[in-house]
């Protein structure tokens, strides 16, 4: 059922003529299995794979039950080159990891003193006193390698059984993440010449994957680099995986070209130089940059723009009406042009110049709706969104239509709101 | 491999008698294996068993190759008795699902004629051409049942292999769930003698895990209800799962004592009458129960209140600033006392009386915090937040510490705000 020690000539994989190996992730959990908790682990850990040009075959959960762990442990060993495995490492009776490994490799449990040493130095950092159940998690199965756990109490381990290099962590996120990143990854490199792809990510608001689709008709793209796209309720992302034969410059010049391509939605790019960070970050550093101090008013997106600036240093003061007549009344605005729907954008730009005036801030924004409840609760219609910038030396407007549920439609209107500052930040305007 | 007929003696599960069956839930895609997207629909399901009464023993998951497909689907039709499995049903390339079933089982793919009408029928309603591809969604495999979609274009099949009743569902979470919810789960019972639980959830804002236990410690808890929680940005939930033997008297009465034990942190309950949804829904009935208009001055929260309060008709106006000197310029107070830091209380009750004057509302809430902005952005740090709401006859203020990081320190403290008004609309306060 195991083999300690790896032939030399197959511990390294020849990319060009041996097949990927087989690797698999494997959760553990009660709490996954009766559906109280959804699973980010696996889908966290397949992408680190697929990022370093490995393919994962299968992803497995399993609850708390010895026999179905042990089961399971087998069949992995016996199918898979490399599988890393989630959860069950905790002080509590129903962390069965570790006696499950033992039961299905006849590897009974010793206890590791440095894990021992490390559990008590973490309680004893945390000015705790260490309960005896903890003592338990410095139990690893016989010949398991440790993996040192820098961000919690649980280490994990590793072991070769049959076929496959287990790796075993915890399955809180962030120590999950952290191990694997330390530890595990290059681990994999030991065994397999892993051919890392790169992956550039273009960074997108106020456009729809349609249009960036549209957009990238005209880009030729080759057969070594790979286009998808995520589209969050934030921003939208363009994906280009590169082959890891692509030379930097020719990556380089490609992602230059599809950002020219998409345009000034683009407002930052992962994965080249240092990452931007996201909309309210790239902002942010303008504002520092510039010391730029904002003040708002809103009305559809009702507090959002607020909210998503949160924190701030440079972020003023926020006023949220329902409408138009509302916001003139507020900021002691009349006259009845204004009041007109076919004026909106006008009132916003003439909203925006009040507000900056009567504020402490050298920019102000100013956001109007065709205030309609009807259409705003109706899936398939759309409200038009009129948004005014002003700044010392000029007024710049935005005006978008936005369809969809009324969620949709308020948080799409913050955006416009936001990634109309954006593009001044930048002096795409 | 395959059985078509289940001897009528085994077609019916005796729960004390019989073991409970084995369920399994099988997500397939390239999306899920390589971390695109996290699977949803696995935990969904768990839950709808562990609800019906089954254990579910394993979650797969597999990307679009047809031979790995092929290969779980003959595991799970060797080792279990019941298996949901969601996509793989679209009318692309790769999705491989009823190929995969044909091939591993022997049943070649034939057209099912009401199966075309249907998809043909759903392209009419939305006034579209049908592309060709979607034809392909009408190819099942021989001898299977079609689970008409009411929600797409796919349909999904039902059949029998070896010893495993299979049921395959599209992957798009919304059809999914209402096709499982309309034939998968009464097909269950035809299987076995499902004895559904009962859950009751007790909702709460404003308390912690911890305390609830602590409340909890006086109630003495039989063996055929289990206890847990779930803790969330929004709201803590305490959950009750009861036995199917439990009498509705008894699981009222324990519910309430439950309830009692908690107290006034409790804002509704699920699973007993009408469920009463969020927070902002047993406020909305209370506030157009009750016609009342609210008006909101925000700091901490900055804009979240808002937000929360996003399209409902009886939400005003709401001001975000950042501090208590700021709010008292905003709304035209003054007075050196109140800008002490030890009066916050009070100048939180002046703002919401002042607030309610000027607005056009007749309740007003204003929010006030101990302004350090060091605190906040400390994790291990807590800041003082000082509500007070204005009401035609009163004053209700409310003082609380929170702890946690700057986002979640924000969450809370506009929840408080809230909670405050829900208090005061449910008479508790």
């Amino acid at each position: 059922m195991q083999t300690e020690i790896i032939p030399a000539e197959s511990s390294f994989h020849n990319a060009m003529t041996e097949p990927m190996p087989v690797v698999e992730i494997f959760s553990q959990g009660d709490e996954i299995v009766t559906g109280q908790t959804v699973d980010t682990n696996a889908a966290w850990l397949s992408e680190q794979f697929v990022l370093a040009g490995f393919h994962v075959s299968r992803h497995t959960t399993v609850g708390d039950r010895l026999d179905e762990l042990a089961g399971l442990l087998r069949e992995v060993a016996a199918r898979a080159d490399f599988c890393v495995c989630t959860g069950g490492l905790g002080p509590t009776a129903d962390d069965l990891t570790a006696e499950a490994v033992g039961l299905a490799f006849d590897r009974p449990l010793e206890c590791d003193p440095e894990a021992e040493r490390q559990i008590e130095a973490y309680f004893t950092r945390a000015g705790r006193d260490m309960p005896r159940a903890n003592l338990k998690q410095a139990m690893l199965p016989g010949g398991a390698r440790r993996i040192d756990n820098s961000w919690g109490t649980a280490p994990g381990f590793a072991l070769q059984a049959d076929r496959c290099h287990f790796a075993f962590l915890p399955g809180v996120p962030f120590e999950m993440k952290n191990m694997f990143l330390e530890s595990v990854r290059a681990q994999l490199g030991l065994y397999w010449n892993a051919r890392p792809l790169r992956l550039v990510t273009l960074r997108t608001v106020g456009i729809g994957e349609s249009s960036i689709q549209e957009r990238l008709e005209s880009v030729d793209f080759p057969d070594n680099v790979r286009l998808s796209f995520r589209t969050g309720p934030l921003e939208n992302q363009t994906k280009l995986l590169f082959q890891p034969d692509v030379p930097i410059e020719r990556l380089r010049a490609f992602t230059k070209q599809v950002a020219q391509a998409i345009g000034s939605p683009v407002f930052g790019i992962d994965g080249l130089d240092e990452d931007p960070g996201d909309l309210l970050d790239v902002i942010g550093r303008g504002m520092t940059r510039e010391s730029h101090r904002l003040s708002v008013l809103e009305t559809l997106s009702c507090g959002q723009v607020a909210s998503r600036c949160a924190g701030a240093h440079w972020f003023i003061e926020c006023t949220v009406v329902r409408d138009h007549v509302q916001a003139l009344a507020k900021l002691g605005l009349a006259g009845p042009s204004l009041l007109e729907k076919s004026a909106l954008l006008e009132g916003a730009a003439s909203l925006a110049q009040a507000l900056r005036r009567q504020a402490a801030s050298d920019l102000a924004i100013a956001q109007l709706w065709d205030f309609d409840q009807d259409l705003l609760a109706e899936r398939s219609s759309v409200v038009n969104v009129y948004t005014a910038l002003a700044a010392t030396s000029a007024v710049y407007t935005d005006h978008c239509t936005v369809g969809g549920t009324r969620p949709r439609k308020q948080a799409v209107a913050a955006t416009r709101a936001l990634d109309l500052l954006r593009r001044y930040l930048q002096g795409i305007l």
